[in-house]
């Protein structure tokens, strides 16, 4: 169970260089990184935003300044510990009376534009302007989106895992839907096995019964589960690896509604074909447009309400988006579900895969079935 | 089990008039609160941070606005049910393929100076400063700081339910904690029960035997107990409620280090100082002195490496700090740890109970022992 690749593929050390190199095609002078993905990409370190400041400092390539990593100094074991501490990186603690956003400005010199990682809370935002008045602030997805888009072997490997530990779960959920019971039970149940399955976290566990699967971010409620309703699970956590699994399949308790089985057919070929298209060179949109076609076809292009897909790796959303606008093509190592959905109401279906774009084309990571289960 | 009051004394109505007066008499023109504790504070809606804006504009009281609530169009059930679907505020959803940012700055109008939720991430500041490119972008804590820090009767009630479940918790501790179990099985058991309790969340379980019980944040390892060993156990989750919960106590796990036994009953005569220096008007950091005093005069003060305490609420760490360098007075309804340590290896202690300044002094909301008790 489990990521079984080496913790050293998924972290290997030349990441500094590389992340200093794109901060310096981005334009950026420096990246600074506080707790979350950006961090753990760069180096390792799964640290917990809190109010303390933890913060990479990753000055471009080609800058005088060395990188270093600020930490509060009761953190200082933890950051040794984890593979930042094995990067020759130098670790410098402050102090619990210091003031260290002006122990930061001072270590790293003077900067013109800085990359602030992207889920940087507000509080260290605006605390960074002010320590660097004469700095423009930028977002560090200029610089890191690409290289985290890609995914390296390790990562897909890691990926997975995750697809792998979710499809298990996945098998076990037609035992635990039946008509009487409610949804609050059945994503507990769900909950419980994302964690069994070798989840180190639950981050979603939508179970959308009967009105409630048209809603495509309805979670879960106390509604009973009753004969006739499709139920839409939608559901994924974090592997201790760092990276996420997320798969929807649609189950049926008992007799499906009259119009359910024509549309599910119609959503599990736009399904298919939306994978279809994935290959190096196509447009993200052309992937959304490909499973939007087949829908629209068959009279249900205005139930199909949310975007095709979000990349996936250490966050459940990032880069690439599947969706109408995003033009940018496909790489191989790019990441992301396929998800379309019908939601006519008063019931609904979506179908979700994580899939990988490949150098010829691509590799679903989730492989529970796809033909309609009906649980009786 | 959980917090028995009203969800509306919890989420009262006049909560967004409240916050709109705070902010004016901050100077700013506006709150905006994405999902976090801020905004779960002014309307209750307990929304997931995610990459699509969910966002709270907040006019400042005497200005034409008035406050609404933007939400992806998917949200819109989650958001309608939520409490902030009975405040009477216009929710506003956004369709998935277009530009919120812009519709939010089109909707509020000019704004000079915006408050920005503490933890809205810096994705959503830097569009938003972009969004309103003449506006001054500040901290929404300038404004709800002083509100949410003086609890209601209700948020205290709420409090107190998270302080009895962590307390029943504590209780089981002593079954659990045995030479030969590691960390880890120490820490699943609890995290367990933390649950079981009745918290909606695990948020922390700080499990530090022998050596790691002198490093004040270490998490919890595979190492394997030993007899002689102290075990500092900091833990706490989240209440349905949305309120944390947060204690420490420190065990022994047969015949304790020699030095151990004396400094121990130093440590609980510093935390029971600290606690009888809580009434209206002292200063934070005067209670912090009140921890330090006596366990600098036996000879440890050198081994009290941290503050003294933090704020709780719908945060684990929030305002107020107790915290040398606070001078500010405490007051009726605030609440914070009292968590003095000593550490000087190769063992060290914690004791951590939440506190609550009343009018006339103060009250525990933590009533486990604090004896040291011996598991043999």
């Amino acid at each position: 169970m489990g990521y079984d690749g080496l913790e050293a593929d998924l972290h290997p050390p030349d990441r500094l260089a590389t992340a200093a190199r794109a901060a310096r095609s981005a334009g950026l002078s420096a990246l600074l990184l506080t707790p979350g993905p950006d961090l753990r990409y760069v180096t390792g370190y799964d640290a917990q935003q809190l109010e303390r400041l933890t913060c990479l400092a990753l000055p471009a390539e080609g800058a005088s300044a060395a990188p270093f990593l600020l930490v509060p100094r009761l953190e200082l074991p933890a950051a040794q510990a984890s593979p930042a501490g094995r990067l020759g990186l130098e670790i410098v603690p402050w102090d619990e009376t210091a003031d260290p956003y002006a122990l930061l400005a001072g270590r790293l010199g003077p900067v013109e534009q800085v990359g602030l990682s992207d889920q940087m809370w507000a509080l260290m935002v605006l605390r960074l302007r002010d320590a660097f008045p004469g700095a423009r602030q930028a977002l560090a997805s200029r610089a890191l989106r690409g290289l985290r888009a890609r995914k390296t072997p390790a990562e897909v490997a890691a990926l997975r895992a995750a697809g792998a530990a979710i499809d298990r779960v996945h098998a076990q959920v037609p035992g635990w839907l039946r008509a009487g019971r409610t949804e609050f039970e059945v994503a507990a149940d769900i909950a419980d096995a994302i964690i069994a399955e070798g989840h180190a976290r639950v981050d979603f566990t939508i179970v959308g019964s009967g009105p409630n699967a048209a809603s495509p971010h309805h979670g879960a409620s106390d509604r009973v589960i009753a004969p006739g309703d499709a139920v839409v699970v939608d559901i994924g956590g974090t592997m201790p690896s760092g990276y996420c699994s997320d798969c929807t399949r649609t189950y049926v308790v008992g007799a499906p509604p009259r119009e359910f089985t024509s549309y599910y057919q119609v959503l599990k070929e736009a399904q298919e074909a939306a994978c279809a298209a994935v290959r190096p060179g196509v447009a993200a949109e052309a992937v959304d447009a490909a499973a939007r076609e087949p829908i629209a076809a068959a009279g249900y292009g205005e139930y199909f309400v949310h975007r095709t897909g979000h990349g996936i790796g250490l966050e459940a959303h990032e880069h690439p988006y599947i969706i109408q606008g995003n033009a940018e093509p496909l790489l191989p190592g790019n990441a992301f579900s396929i998800e379309p959905g019908i939601y006519p109401g008063p019931h609904g279906a979506r179908i979700e895969d994580i899939v990988v774009c490949t150098e010829q084309g691509f590799e679903r990571l989730n492989n529970a079935t796809r033909e309609l289960v009906v649980v009786s």
